[in-house]
């Protein structure tokens, strides 16, 4: 018997889903209008402390960077946009990136700083004791917010490494309040239309304590910046057991979500393709999403943070995607009529049940079918292995010095 | 549009897994010869430290749980037999219990000893230091033995609550010589064909440190019984993070997985419904019992251990069995020469994927078919609802104790 | 050789501190004003969902319950006040309470609410779908509000259970309202000089999620409610790994610090005696205490919320409270100038040492010193022992029911 | 008020030891038979994925780090051996270093394997699907045998880095069998008298799976192996909560502690100072090694691996050690009488007093005293930033490439 094509199965599951009473014209809508900001580090070469296996073809300079980018928004058509780093992606002329980016369809995303690689930052940047390395974190910072209205990024997205690692090491109330004056210049100089997102971290590589260790921290330092500083939610920078998607849904009410790094993690910051480990976890956080409502997720920075340190980097972007979309999809299959009607009726199990009616449903020639409409691949991990990008740019960027995450 | 029937969502599966190359045959016969073997006190009332919630309708005695028991087999199909719990199930007659489960399509399943509920085993049971502790405690298990015997039961399912709380409190390794006497005496005197199913726990109640805390504890005790000897995997008794289908795969390799107490865990030993928190975590593990095959996994006793606080019992151990179905009918879907074969030309991406097109598939109309075959529930949770057995018991359960987990 | 008496070794420390700068005078005239609450229920008999193991000469009764506080303060010098929980100590005479504590030397502490233990609280108080269930829940705050007018209590210390054990089980969002709106009138209710703590907690008895999980939850619904609403960080409460210490630091220099409620843990909310399995975190939190100051710690209430298991009550708070002197001890000979400078000049393991150096000090003769200058014993644990309370109330509380926690 | 001197503390602490029953005598020359080992590659940089901060000074081959191991061990007294690490350590005449350690008063000791940072390795080493990796990395251990065998070292310890990152990767089972050839044609390769020391790790640089992932998997390969293999702990590689000092004292029992790789963690594997996060953790595991006694205890090796990142790396060797001889010190002071009594009565309270009277003893001046016995530093870390050893390296080594760990 040939096996049905994924048309074919979209045909049953449209006429499954449209029975269910299921709005499907609206899901595909809202699924095609899902973004997904690649970061240009994920590109390059990256791994543990113990060892970074080199890949080939990895790119050399931000253009290729963008380059492989357009390859993985060809393929999932939700991708348009890079986050940029610096000063890995420091160029000279910020407006021939912009054009190169512009031709390949393709505009810059949110601007990180780095605050962790100089030999200055050895016990802290804008925590630092020493004033002088905290002026020289903070001109960092205000570069980025230059290269931010020079690149039309509306975006800052921070992650401080500082921390200490010994008890007693340095006080965490004036540690505190040195980030906080940091950070407020940064706020005050940021252009106009452009939002700070503070990211908060459980530790690494800080092992005692972390100066924004979770979303409490972050939401304090947001709140004593002003509106546009927003909270930034890292899925792999949680204590264990720690529920997310409670995080998501709070700080999405108090208008204080600023953003996501999407990855994956069984232990620690595992960086691996997000929805790899839970998925149900994955498809959980984005339930919240939807029922908070467009309005509220509007601003919401959708943002992969990864690291792939065994397989191969463009494909394991591209699932990266794919694994979004189909968290997405599934959440937007959640029947809330119903989800209210058990909740209000105290009906524990019914409500349980209609969350995971909506995530068993295979979701994958619907998510297949918007990619059609999008122009993009049906199956984008099999189009990028079929269609030899990876082998020729391996082919082409010989010589020059690959891009790495250090 | 009028909703698809389970009976056409098989069909429209059934035709795109034969399409993919299932011998669909060979799927559903192992589904129909699943086994999940549902806890006594499972259908009592049990709760938290805090509270226990009592619900209406809980049986009263050994008889009425066997009736509740033989419900959730009439839903699901593949729940014919039934733990229990000594002293909580103590009857006088237990040829009058036997005849009773048999009346029901019944059997009485593992025999559980109670080694933390005696005033005398505060400070524990086979480890306790005084010697007439241990006698007492070594006696109930000598006596559970003989309730084995005179039940048919092939299987002692031992958890030991014994720890300390304070660092210093008592010595490990004296009580674990203590613990290996009792056994040793306890394995000795089990009938003919009987296992000893030892089970770890990484804490609670005790929480210093617990005397057989990790599988490597159970594993190293079975080790010195003898072969009848083997690990109970109680999902929810690991430590954050632990991989337990790698430890089910080494204990099976081993010829040392006696079995399961599944539940599902977020935080502690939260002992709820399974599957519920991860379900692709619980289709790893059965991807492990798939991939070691029929004869290494013949003699595991699949068991459920939960509490149901909150939710109707019944609907909750009804909704646990169908979430194992759907475990096993998508592990059963894992296309293994696939796997094999990305295995072996390392690539990481392709094997991944190889599981998860397994796990995505929606195999609720393919479950639902399997029950229609064993003569249960399309839906076994609608059903429930449906068939008023709660309402009726709630009605006729009045007066006496309801049974409790304390 | 005999060995030496306590005054002997005080003797020995006073030379060798005085000797490296100690201003010792001072150190002894903050132990003796340090003040630890212990709480009612922490007399009478507790235990895991598994068991409760009773002990003799439980109280029967608040009265009951305050004599057995107020040996523990005879014996320790700084344990006044007891904290009281409604309704497990509901009396209809709250004078006669007052004036019992009082000719004891002692005094009514916190009024602890109960939400949990309700029939009607299943699915949660403050927080639960239906409106009645939460009038009922404020309508018991309110009444506990009064209580406080009543009893002369400063703080009103109030813990929710509220949570869900299943995702989709209800909303975060609308139950945060709901819990919001709830404390508001309570809030507002409340007696002139009193304040509302606000605990969280990780996880139990909810398992899914807790509607207050974290130090962030708790802050934020304080900041929404006013600044008479503080956080209450008990230790045993916190996801594993998380720095308790830099949390009360943030929250002190947030003037959020409302109080504790002391335990140690291993694994869970295991309310453990205090500083057993981690001493050096104790340490770190009360460094952090002495760091901020007198007058941000002026208002912080140190309350003890334990549960003794295995071991005799009377000895255990006992114990507690000698963990808490020790601890406080040794934060107060941190050399906080030779500290700031090795911090100042970026000296990581100076400051670090600087920390262990006072932690490393054998403080318990100053400690005794500290206690018999308060009329209170100089081992507190020995004295209690010899003293002969613990036989004599196991022999006149016959009859009646001893007190326990559920 | 001059400050008693340390000899003047001791003076004072052995009076009072002498009169709680102490055999200082014992005690002492236990003390100075104590041996640590540190490791050559705790003497060039380290650091964390993020970023690797070098340090002044730092050795850039095998002789000059055994010429630091020398000023660790001239300040302590009880380091006279280095673990080696190959390739790092790599030389071409094994008798030229072995006369350099000699003349320094030192020996080699541990031989460390390295099978993750080779390009091959990058899906595993012994567990590689591909047989030519495993012949790669079967036939380094070989060679690591016979380097063991020219330098004289009795043991060979081995770190596997080898797992997976995504569920799927590769067989539990598969890799199992193929770690169990490589290691069993290492062992049978092993010179006389050369140990074979299994480590395990919960996870990292693997995030899904680790081969070894903890102590059972270890023993239950060292069972397969033989006797002379016996299983490594490092403090830093256990899930949290896990009770180390348990599996110490089962390990022991069995006659599987091979050693020890000390070092401190608060979250993941931190590899901070041993001691500096929970030292009262660290004491625990010393008290079951004097609990095992003497003979139990001969064949362990205690050796040190830690990454120093932020600290000078001298100072934290020096400091580590330090630590180690205060925790062993501790665990010699434990009345064992008073504890075995205790806990044969069942006195839970009085058997962990026995404990925390041992741990609350402030060693100092002990150690201290043993060190001068031992002709080592009363204060090491004092004396090693009096003795200008740091200074005068970084000055001396100018020039080539300072070791680093990666």
């Amino acid at each position: 018997m040939p096996q049905p094509t994924m048309t074919d199965r979209y045909g049953a599951l449209a006429e499954d889903l449209t029975g269910r009473g299921v709005d499907l014209a609206a899901v595909e809508g809202a699924l095609r209008t899902q973004r997904v900001e690649t970061p240009s580090w994920g590109y390059g070469n990256s791994g543990t402390r113990f060892k970074v296996f080199p890949q080939p073809g990895v790119p050399r300079d931000p253009f290729e960077k963008f380059a492989d980018a357009a390859e993985v928004h060809r393929l999932t058509g939700i991708c348009p946009s890079v986050a940029i780093h610096i000063p890995w992606d420091q160029v000279d002329d910020w407006g021939a990136l912009r054009d190169h980016a512009a031709a390949l369809g393709m505009a810059i995303g949110a601007v990180n700083p780095n605050l962790f690689q100089d030999e200055a930052y050895k016990l802290g940047s804008v925590c630092h004791p020493d004033p002088a390395v905290r002026r020289r974190a903070t001109d960092h910072l205000l570069a980025c917010g230059e290269i931010a209205a020079r690149t039309g990024s509306t975006a800052i997205s921070l992650w401080l490494a500082d921390g200490t690692n010994y008890p007693g090491q340095d006080s965490f109330v004036a540690r505190w309040r040195r980030m906080e004056a940091c950070l407020a210049e940064t706020y005050a100089a940021m252009p106009d239309g452009c939002r700070l997102l503070v990211e908060y971290k459980f530790y690494e590589p800080a092992f005692y304590h972390t100066d924004l260790a979770d979303w409490g921290m972050a939401l304090t330092m947001c709140q004593a910046l002003g509106e546009r500083a927003q909270v930034l939610v890292d899925l792999g920078h949680h204590a264990q057991g720690v529920n997310v998607e409670q995080i998501v849904a709070l700080l999405l009410d108090a208008g204080r979500l600023g953003g996501f790094h999407f990855n994956a993690r069984k232990y620690g910051d595992d960086d691996l393709i997000v929805g790899s480990t839970n998925p149900f976890e994955l498809f959980l956080i984005y339930a919240e999403l939807v029922a908070a409502g467009e309005a509220a997720t509007a601003d919401v920075a959708y943002m992969i943070d990864q690291t792939h340190n065994i397989e191969p980097k463009l494909e394991a972007m591209t699932q990266s995607v794919v694994n979004l979309q189909e968290a997405y999809a599934r959440a937007l299959l959640v029947d809330r009529d119903a989800l209210a009607a058990a909740r209000e009726a105290g009906d524990v199990l019914a409500a349980h049940r209609v969350l995971t009616d909506a995530y068993q449903t295979d979701v994958r020639p619907l998510c297949a079918k918007v990619r059609r409409d999008l122009g993009a691949a049906d199956d984008p991990v099999a189009a990028l292995r079929a269609g030899g990008y990876a082998e020729r740019v391996a082919r082409e960027r010989v010589g020059g010095t690959p891009a790495s995450w250090t």
